[in-house]
């Protein structure tokens, strides 16, 4: 048998780094050998200098290269033998030059990825008459912060641990107390589940319910990040129209498959506005029971109500509806909060408990017990007090703007609620491109055809949110808003 | 044609409540009318009294009456003709007490929960012992809410918006320039994304990566939260049993159906300790790119290193490699932070870059700015040292404790990193009821046999964890464990 080749001199005696900020001489010999071996600059069988002699050709203690030898012994990179210290055969395949080992095969992403009904690129700020954005100036970031210190001193480090994974109780009391009066519904505070924003109730409600290829209906147009979510949760979409009475649903729709899900905004339908009509209530839940179908009740914007007496949830119309309601603190609050929660009827909080604590865990605790503590002081009800007139008082001069300077035939949608106005164009404009152009302008209304899996011709026109655009801002904008559509 | 039926006059006029605190009576009278048509207590086609009458039984303005009438008609309950307000006809399958309607489906919940891999209950705190949870007396929470006020305040209202989905920028920025020195991991800022701690980060990679049914394999025995959150996903989870050098793949497994994803935790197996040795890294590295399969690697204590030199993550043994690098601040800072990332290579994070807009919304982003600011300040170092020397000392006390109180035959593995010791017991005793039977007294160590899917004979004892124990308890609570071992 030949003896193993030397290893390659030339590489071990380059001299090491010694400024002041450079890695230590150690780790520099160390990442040198461990390259070397890896590439195959040091062969497999080579030995290794004995350690007294590298240290001397490197200037360093004698200490440092032992060590070294050491950790790559540990790590499995050489063996000693008799002969002193000799570099293992590794796996031959990558044992090259990093630059070419990147035999990575392309990306395979997941199938779902493909069906997701794609959002709104952002436009970086300000994007004016931006739909879904509330007022970010005017929320009361001392008084949060406040809240915020409170959450993080009253708690003490037990706080700091996983807390219940369906949410802080003193927040699902709180969330319960409000949503009772405030929206008619109906729950305990055990039902009151703690979720990242209604996107994370949402992707709950599909791990909770639905198998994959499962049917979901949604309102078509609709709410496109509920048609991803559901989409990104292997569940086939289907779209159902909606009218002036909210999502339309034939008794013919119930003979084909039934939904898993039906996805549904009934207090102000987004973004046609609609308020769901008592009849259409009724029936939706008479079918769903009858089918064994959920309906999830999204009530996204129903806090700011602006006209009108306030349209209860279906949830609570009847004990025991098969209704998951779904509430965000996105708009109420802010949206980088991410907050929101689901209420689960009864029978399938007993039934999943033990799951619901695989699938989730606890939303950061801190910032759930200053929710708890920004409602239970009263601030939440008088913030919401605040930007309810702030945002009833910025739709008028919306109004009346758009009636002052929109000179086109048009009709206008909504507002019984929330923070958008939907303007329906005639055919001959294209909406699409109309957004862009606004775009192009840093206006960022959306294409109401953007709402639609399957547009209709109707499906034409603008949605445009005012809950973050300046009251004093409005006129121009509409004014800009006008002049494009008439260039176009 | 017969008149309608009269509306029951004994409902109509009970007195409405007066006390302070109660509902307005316009609340309390639509309540009560609205609620009488749902149960069918008010019948279809019955005429409502005219509302000066009301006025007059209930002692209430007329407006009052009118208002109520209104709303009513708003919701669609009832109509009016020449001769009143007369109840509309609803669906009569819902016409009926609510306390009959409980007509519920059984709840079918989705078929993957039945697959959850179930983890254990939580004890109520004080829970000695417990694996998996640092040290929380010890985290400086002044220093941590500096960071958070200067979140809150330094970045203004435009950060109470949506973020980017990826995360933060500086902190993206701020992780990327801590793991690349300090595990050896090859990353750009772009490449890491901010997920809700590492159970977050699992689940994009299971929806980045994979379809239902997807085959992905696991360390046996491993980490409980893994396994639970890839069946959570659809995948099917094959076991891969854990040995000295970590996860033993042979080629014969390469022969059948190729994994989409294989999750490891090379640097320190959880639970054994075992780090995966070289040449094991180097083929795994290899069979992942032959065969297209992604390799998660969980690095998930690699920060509290004991013994050693640390072991550098796989992630950055070559460019370009197959490898999703996750980690996560629950350990580092504190649990209910909900902060972790994964470190996505190159090509999938342009292939996936419009999907990961749709599958995240951003983590809270006042929590992202505070922890940018911990990790720039040099707040996380300094906590990280003094962590480092604390579960140093904390783990040898705990190895002289068992070795002066545990007098049956043992073995300790692990320990080279992290936060718990495993002892292995013989066949002799059972794990499950050990653990059990402590639970009962306030110590929770973890079965080692609840850890692996295909348990084996081998996978008896306990999984100590000494991150939240207090040093000075750790005699006595070992003294109590021994006591327990010897009375079973």
């Amino acid at each position: 048998m030949r003896p193993p080749p030397p290893a390659s001199q030339s590489l071990l005696e380059l001299p090491l780094v010694r400024d002041t900020g450079a890695l230590p001489l150690q780790r520099q010999l160390h990442d040198r050998l461990h390259q070397a071996i890896l590439d195959g600059r040091l062969s497999a069988g080579s030995h290794l200098p004995g350690s007294r002699a590298l240290a001397e050709t490197l200037g360093v203690s004698r200490n440092t290269v032992a060590a070294v030898y050491e950790q790559l012994l540990a790590e499995g990179y050489v063996e000693s033998d008799r002969q002193g210290t000799r570099v293992l055969a590794l796996s031959r395949a990558l044992n090259r030059p990093a630059g070419e080992s990147a035999g990575l095969p392309p990306p395979r992403l997941a199938e779902r990825l493909g069906g997701l009904h794609a959002t709104h690129t952002r436009l970086e700020a300000p994007a004016y008459l931006r739909p879904g954005i509330p007022d970010l100036a005017h929320f009361p970031v001392a008084a949060w912060q406040r809240s915020l210190d409170r959450a993080l001193h009253a708690s003490g480090p037990a706080t700091l641990d996983y807390g219940d994974p369906l949410g802080e109780p003193a927040l699902r009391a709180a969330i319960a107390h409000h949503i009772g009066p405030a929206r008619g519904v109906r729950c305990e505070p055990d039902q009151v589940v703690i979720t990242d924003g209604a996107h994370g109730a949402l992707q709950l409600c599909v791990r909770l319910l639905t198998n994959p290829g499962d049917t979901a209906w949604v309102e078509d147009p609709g709410y496109r990040g509920a048609k991803a979510a559901l989409q990104a949760g292997n569940l086939q979409v289907l779209p159902r129209r909606v009218d002036a009475e909210g999502i339309l649903i034939s008794p013919q729709d119930w003979q084909g498959e039934k939904p898993r899900l039906i996805y549904t905004t009934p207090s102000h339908q987004y973004p046609t506005g609609a308020v769901m009509s008592a009849t259409r209530r009724l029936s939706l839940l008479e079918a769903a029971q009858k089918h064994g179908t959920w309906i999830i009740e999204d009530d996204y914007d129903s806090e700011f109500r602006h006209a009108g007496s306030p349209i209860a949830a279906i949830q609570g119309l009847f004990e025991h509806t098969p209704v998951l309601y779904i509430g965000s603190f996105s708009k109420t609050l802010f949206p980088s909060l991410r907050l929101g929660f689901v209420v689960l009827p009864r029978q399938l909080l007993s039934a999943a408990r033990s799951a619901l604590g695989e699938l989730l865990r606890c939303s950061p605790r801190h910032n759930q017990l200053a929710l708890a503590d920004f409602i239970s002081s009263g601030q939440f009800s008088r913030h919401l007090g605040r930007m309810r007139r702030l945002y009833r008082a910025r739709q008028l001069a919306l109004r009346e703007a758009l009636h002052k300077h929109l000179q086109i035939p048009h009709t206008l949608d909504g507002g019984l609620c929330g923070l958008h106005l939907t303007i329906h164009l005639p055919p001959a404009w294209n909406d699409k491109s109309i957004a862009a152009a606004l775009r192009a302008q840093g206006l960022n209304p959306f294409a109401l055809s953007d709402f639609a899996l399957a547009p209709q011709r109707e499906d034409n026109g603008l949605v445009l949110g005012y809950g973050n655009t300046p009251t004093e801002l409005l006129e121009a904008l509409v004014r800009k808003l006008a002049g494009t559509l008439l260039a176009t």
